[in-house]
């Protein structure tokens, strides 16, 4: 059992929690609670560290035991532990890595890009919405927040596990794969003429989303085949940046299953 | 200025912050950044405190000024606020009070119906969303989060300055005003039998969202004339509740104005 916060794994699991830079540098990020670590893919899991009350968990433990473990007092795991409630259980994973022709496969993809995204909670509910809409993967420029910092993780519900993604230099650069698969760029902006609903997203489709103060730079939505706008009524000036990725992405949904 | 930490108004904003019971018993509330003092409608205001160094804003004082209002020391200034990194200008205003028919008013309302939602952001975050809907009114069930506390403000982003709200005692009991009204009501429910975009929304239309964690109660779900469900793929098991809430509401819109 570990003791001490002096502890190497302690600290370096502190690190990978606060720092992209050591998470990019070893490989690995870590997931906390029990639904992170009953839903990880065993091939990503590097070590399971439990906190000496979950230990009495028979059914829990039966599974950490098939994996690399160990356990930590209660007070050292708090100071592991990223959130306020911390459950007892934190998972070290690989970090997978994808092939952008990965979330491009079967007919018709529908992907999402997303530029410059810097709130945590809002690229994780991205992804665990976008699972739910039936996006085969989401495209990141690099000055997006990190996808494995520990508030993404939390947020995606175990999406992060299943979503593929790839960091990209910026969007002009990502324009000519999707073109060369026969997916179009539909980018979210205010000065979009045509409303969402007004446009098919029957074919292969890519939704653009941009930074959450600033929307999308000139140069992405230049990139897009078009520019489409959520209708707001009242005084709202922009919806939240997830809110509007989940209203576009439901919208392909509601399009390919309804046939209109 | 005030410089003291012991201040009797500052004592009192902290409370307000912190208390739904103060906000309730004094009629009061407040809300922390500049946009929520341009947007806040005149007659609501009850006092506006600035900090220190806001005051060499010329153009946002003579706004100040047309108020109550009072300077107080940058320190004072971020002990009586709520956030991280503070604006320097927190308004004190009078909560609204608001009769069930201003919600209902017009043909064919487009109202939703909140079931013990917990989290402020949710709450915030369905007001904005609702706005740019065109939805006409919020009722919450009196177990929701309370809708003047100082992190739901800040998530509406200006909307709970324009979204008539209600406290009921629970669904069914709101349930014969909504039906007098000719409105039907629809609950967001895992078990509903069609997809959201399988009904209908041109008439007058209620939708319910239930708790973060547990969905909606029995009583409140079989009050609903009928059980919608937003489809999931992958081992997506819920999506978040802002988001559910936000995807039905937009399909609202885009049915109305689209006519199908």
């Amino acid at each position: 059992m570990i003791t001490s916060l002096q502890n190497a794994q302690v600290k370096n699991i502190i690190k990978l929690n606060q720092k992209a830079k050591e998470r990019r540098e070893q490989g690995l990020f870590a997931a906390e609670g029990r639904k992170m670590f009953l839903e990880a893919p065993s091939g990503w899991i590097h070590k399971v560290y439990v906190s000496e009350s979950l230990e009495s968990d028979q059914e829990l433990m039966e599974r950490v035991r098939r994996f690399p473990w160990e356990a930590v007092t209660d007070t050292v795991f708090r100071q592991m532990s990223d959130t306020q409630t911390p459950q007892g259980i934190l998972t070290v994973l690989h970090t997978p890595s994808y092939q952008s022709e990965e979330l491009l496969k079967g007919p018709d993809p529908l992907v999402i890009v997303l530029e410059d995204l810097q709130d945590p909670g809002n690229v994780g509910t991205i992804l665990r919405t976008g699972e739910g809409a039936g996006v085969s993967g989401v495209f990141l420029t690099k000055t997006c927040v990190d996808i494995t910092n520990p508030k993404v993780i939390r947020a995606t519900m175990g999406s992060a596990y299943r979503m593929p993604f790839v960091y990209v230099e910026d969007v002009p650069s990502l324009k000519s794969l999707l073109r060369k698969n026969g997916i179009r760029t539909f980018a979210a902006h205010l000065q979009g003429k045509k409303a969402y609903y007004e446009e098919s997203y029957q074919g292969g489709t890519a939704f653009l989303i941009g930074n959450e103060g600033k929307g999308l730079t000139e140069q992405a939505a230049s990139a897009a085949d078009s520019l489409i706008r959520i209708p707001m009524c009242g005084q709202v000036e922009s919806l939240n940046a997830a809110m509007a990725a989940g209203i576009l992405m439901y919208e392909g949904m509601r399009q390919r299953r309804t046939g209109r």
